[in-house]
């Protein structure tokens, strides 16, 4: 049994505390970041909350091994006088959304081996995907994900726009969409580039350009560029 | 019954061919298109070929209704004396990788009713997503398909870049990939926004443009500065 607390109410604050109520051999508590007070001994202290809070909520914290979810906060920055680690799911959590946590990545981090054991386990009784990530990855690895989810999300606004303006519907580039995030589980995606600039076709690139605002234009000229150079390069 | 004449020898006219062999009522033949003197008149005759010689080959075609299948290529430029349409599949089409017809978009134009009711019957014989899409409209979904589908792919090579440099490996980004493409069917982009930019979150963004190279960070620069933009306007 791994006695857990959750400290926090948001998103991953409830998702965690109702995955956990399932999970057999493990027993959770969710404790209100204002409260603090109330949090009693248990063997994971799990802070579930914005990263601009963590230091100050960590440093009131005196259970013996305490926790963040956060990508981006390293973990020599929790401010507790005890044991220090990661359990930083890499997701995205919405309110209504339901998690599926067996594709869920968990990224684990702790200063000692018995301590990341303790939080694989506590990882493997919700999921399966375990990594060991320490905290100068976990910040190059959040960046990564800007590119490839808040990024890639504005390339598929800008597709919307394009169609919007052109009386398209929108739906009618989904199926692309999805072969594009598809297509790379089989090939990387060096090797799945395809288009005008990897071609480097010139002639559709210029007509491209024509068709596009101030904004668009400038991006699709950077992104056409930094192709053609990687292409170039041997990785 | 619909009969068919296939001009090329390439992955669109060949994957089109082996769907219409297994249709009900099409009748098909596929013709490499350096033998046009032995093209049967049929109903429909499509050129499947590059764009760039899309033009000579219809110039030496008598039939009696000629399409084309690029994404770029307007219908007016199609030289034959004859009738003229637009038989376009919005799906990159790879030589190995097997074609769901029943998932591709079908952009269709024709410069009279009667023409397009059999364009439409014929793409109905192999599948379901129909859109009738004139040339200006496809010009514009093009480019939007650069976006959603080269540029996209461009970001999961950075994301693998990123990974590969910091020895993580690139599957942990994939379920947040797919999330992000899944997002969007219910969602409008603009809605499924999220991270540092919409929110405009300077600390992270600077945290993060500290660990990319050059190129990495041009690119960061510019699409978030897009996002701040796009989140300032109406639709």
């Amino acid at each position: 049994m791994i006695t857990v607390a959750i400290i926090g109410n948001g998103n991953v604050a409830t998702h965690l505390h109702n995955a956990f109520l399932k999970a057999k051999n493990v027993e959770v508590i969710q404790v209100n970041s204002r409260k603090l007070e109330n949090i009693p001994e248990t063997d994971v202290t799990i802070i579930a909350i914005s990263d601009d809070a963590i230091a100050e909520v960590s440093a009131k914290i005196n259970n013996s091994f305490v926790v963040h979810t956060s990508g981006s906060f390293a973990l020599k920055d929790l401010k507790n006088n005890t044991r220090k680690g990661v359990f930083y799911m890499l997701q995205s959590f919405s309110k209504d959304k339901k998690i599926d946590f067996s594709l869920v990545p968990f990224c684990l981090e702790a200063t000692n081996k018995k301590d990341y054991i303790v939080l694989e386990k506590l990882a493997k009784s919700i999921g399966h995907k375990i990594y060991k990530i320490n905290s100068e990855q976990r910040k190059k690895l959040h960046v990564a994900a800007v590119f490839v989810n808040n990024f890639t999300n504005h390339l598929y606004k800008i597709g919307n726009d394009i169609c919007q303006e052109n009386n398209i519907p929108f739906d009618i580039l989904q199926p692309l969409i999805n072969e594009t995030s598809e297509k790379i589980k089989e090939l990387s995606p060096k090797q799945a580039q395809t288009g005008p600039a990897i071609r480097n076709d010139r002639k559709t690139i210029k007509n491209h350009l024509a068709l596009l605002d101030k904004q668009q234009k400038k991006i699709y000229k950077i992104l056409t560029k930094s192709i053609k150079k990687s292409s170039n390069k041997l990785n």
